[in-house]
């Protein structure tokens, strides 16, 4: 039986299941400091005969193995977790194979494997929620260089007619600044699915998100993007990129049609907790082959 | 024996040589028309008894092995070539198997392979010339997903004090529109050269530059970054790109100490015509393993 820990900033999910993203039992915990979430979390897979155990972790995270600190949390503002040996206190308890990654890579695992990106052996997956957080699946692999990649954070050009000044503490306004959940509340000061009828609101969140999928494209030409996280559950966002990307782009490089091409999550709400599955297939992938 | 072509949009660089990057022979063919050009890149090669050859060729090009158009060059504004079946018109004339991307993709492969980023498994290799392109080896591949890579066309902030609107037909003012050198040339009314003696030309230059370099890192977080090209020449850019670039990036990701991280080009000139060289290496590789 495999484990999956999708680790959010709010909450944890755990599951227990197959590779085939079959969950057996779940559990959500909410996320305090590590001695107390951490307990619960051991707690529920003590209850069952585990295999490998699958993270998908908030980050920023360290995912390279050679490195000295691999399986830490290493530097989120929660500062309760910062320095937090994820990797280690998980397999000091079970002793089983681990794989780790960030919540958003897991995810894009999870939607190429066995969501809306089925078939293909690249996609984007980017959350919008929180923060903005995106992770990719690159010719069969998970996107992995000198890090993982921290797309939330690129640069966007401002709306002329927009002056709030973001949310980013290291940018201001970069996309995750401007476009991400909180940045939404505080400029038209109502809670997200409040906004829900004022047009505007999606219309200038388009505007964002397009030029943001604009720059993915370009760089990395995935063959499907996926939409996720609490903000795009306001499907009106979707014909508003649709548009600025066709008037973006204009034509210079061709794309499948826009509404197959960026969707929103085949997997829902489980895409994290369902990549983090394969995580833990993977780990024990490799234990067999006496790679690790 | 290899064979290597370095298809550029002004000249095309043909080379013979081994898969370690040695040149026995080279020769330099302007580019005019495909039925004149070809007709001499096929003569230099017929001298030699070739096992592969490798082509890295301007573009837009189809890469995709599965695609009817393979091996063509797609859209490309120099309409003589467009739709030229380039891989199909030296494969008919040598019946070797022939390695196709696009010049900048090679120029990663050889800058990784044995130049620059030698002893990384990704690496980034920007031209900033008459356009700009960007060629990526990601965990030890090209990368390539729905098509190759068309990063010279991002979007960057525009400077305040800069009301240059932008060579790009397609954009404006895109990043290749306002960095390329004939941006540059017509923005400041100069040859590129004669402009050496003017800071705010790369103090400028500098400032988009590293925009550019601020998303390629968040996005694909390369473990080397290459920049060549004949306005990189001006060695004063270069401190003017880290300077920007640790303003933007704001201590948000850990990077290398910037002058070691984002460097000249090692195999100087030589990148695109090595990394051909070793495209016809991998072609042959494939052929021999039986999966083509
Ligand atoms: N139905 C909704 N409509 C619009 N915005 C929403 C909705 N639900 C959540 N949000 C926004 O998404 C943010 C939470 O993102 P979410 O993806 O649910 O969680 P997290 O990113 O913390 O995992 C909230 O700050 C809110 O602004
Ligand atoms: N020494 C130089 N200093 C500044 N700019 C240069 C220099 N040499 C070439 N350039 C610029 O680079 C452009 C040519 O780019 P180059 O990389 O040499 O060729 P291409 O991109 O056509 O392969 C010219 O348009 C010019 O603006
Ligand atoms: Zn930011
Ligand atoms: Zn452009």
């Amino acid at each position: 039986m495999l484990g999956a820990i999708e680790a959010g900033g709010t909450k944890f999910v755990c599951a227990v299941g197959d590779h085939l993203g079959h969950i057996a039992d779940r559990i959500e915990i909410s996320t305090t400091v590590p001695g107390e979430t951490m307990k619960e979390v051991l707690a529920f897979f003590q209850k069952y005969s585990i295999d490998a155990i699958g993270i998908g972790s908030f980050g920023p995270i360290d995912i390279n193995q050679e490195s000295p600190s691999y399986g830490f949390i290493t530097s989120t503002p929660k500062t309760a977790w910062k320095d937090f040996p994820f990797v280690q206190t998980v397999k000091e308890a079970f002793g089983v194979p681990i794989g780790f990654n960030t919540d958003v890579n897991a995810a894009a695992l999870g939607e190429a494997t066995l969501g809306a990106a089925r078939g293909f052996d690249s996609c984007l997956y980017i959350t919008v929620g929180t923060g903005i957080g995106a992770g990719a699946v690159v010719q069969g692999n998970l996107l992995q260089g000198l890090s993982h990649p921290e797309m939330g954070h690129i640069l966007v050009r401002r709306h002329s007619e927009d002056s709030y000044k973001g949310t980013c503490p290291y940018h201001g306004d970069c996309l995750e600044g401007l476009a991400a959940g909180p940045a939404l509340e505080e400029r038209w000061g109502d809670k997200g699915f409040q906004l829900a009828e004022r047009s505007e609101v999606w219309e200038l969140e388009g505007y964002y998100l397009a030029q943001a999928l604009m720059q993915y494209i370009l760089i990395l030409s995935p063959k499907k993007i996926i939409l996720g996280g609490g903000v795009m559950k306001q499907k009106q966002v979707f014909p508003s990129i649709y548009k600025h990307m066709s008037d973006l782009v204009n034509g210079y490089v061709s794309l499948p049609e826009l509404s197959e091409y960026i969707v929103s999550p085949g997997l829902g709400n489980d895409a994290g907790i369902t990549g983090s599955l394969l995580l833990a297939d993977q780990a024990l992938g490799r234990e067999l082959e006496g790679k690790r």
